[in-house]
């Protein structure tokens, strides 16, 4: 019989990059006894991301940080968003750049991700944040 | 018991930029009765995109469209499909480097939007245009 | 009464562009028996990506190719993850800039997608590579 689960789980970042969080995630979803379904995230906030990213070479997330930085520039006085500081705008274009959601199916058991794939927040913001994200899981 | 629900939204555009669709979306879900499930929007279309953004200062809906609009520049002479225009193909690319559907989960009776976040219609041609917005909502 | 569904696709890249995979998808839709409902697919890799774009004129690939490697360059001195090649890090870049699964609404027995959308695999790599889909379909 399908049921579904919701789970709203919190992250506090160091600052701007990428922390992997695919172990917490898959934790809850191996909790639920779910082994065919389909896992739904979502990020509360405007100015920082989900992606899907290789979980290998560490230097994959440097250079995605470093390709951002320079595509959308801290500080452009392009930008009229500015009441949070230099890296505020940069952080909503990043969002809208990249995802605030991500969906996975849950297949065979386990996450459908592949071999070198590993779910990421992506805090946009220099200075440390907590973010919330909204999870929703639905199977058998 | 789980269910689901579909329905088809139409929206008229004033042409390129962010329009908030959050309050229709947001009343369409109350009326289903859920309290906890899946929220799935998809648009219709291949130049215009779907996102989640900032809805407290109206700067960020100015800034996103100027950066997009530097990024992607309409006219640029690297895009052959011209055949509607100058704003034709940065209309695709806006929609490739964003995103034509979202996906919000229902928690504790509500959309799990944070405080500052809002669904946006983003338009991407210069002229007006009725767009079609598919909706799926699962839960109970 | 609810049920679900899920499957791995197979498909056999020819090096970079875009390959149209609506048909495949839509038969095992079509096959589900599923008339109301919601598909999600995830492309199992982080140097391809999934798109819904326009299927009409060819020129909108060509067009959507030229500007991702224009704005990505292969072989850009910024990027320290060089391992497979000058294509390496930029497919990642540009599957962070797009996405790695999408969902589509099944309203009245078919795919929501409109007239001019389909729905593509990005390869991102120069060379040919098999990758792999995993779908989701829930519904009535």
């Amino acid at each position: 019989m399908l049921r579904q689960s919701t789970h709203v789980f919190t992250f506090d970042t160091r600052g701007r990059g990428l922390i992997e969080i695919t172990q917490p995630i898959a934790v809850w979803v191996a909790a639920s006894g779910m082994t065919q379904g389909l896992l739904t995230l979502f990020i509360r906030h405007t100015s920082a991301s989900l992606v899907v990213q290789e979980n290998a070479d560490p230097h994959v997330r440097g250079d995605l940080e470093r390709f951002f930085a320079r595509l959308v520039p801290d500080g452009d006085p392009l930008f009229l968003h500015r009441d949070e500081g230099k890296d505020d705008m940069p952080a909503h274009v990043r969002a809208a750049l990249t995802s605030v959601y991500l969906a996975i199916p849950l297949v065979g058991g386990r996450l459908a991700l592949g071999t070198w794939q590993g779910i990421y927040l992506w805090e946009h913001r220099l200075r440390p944040h907590r973010r919330e994200i909204a999870a929703h899981l639905i199977g058998v």
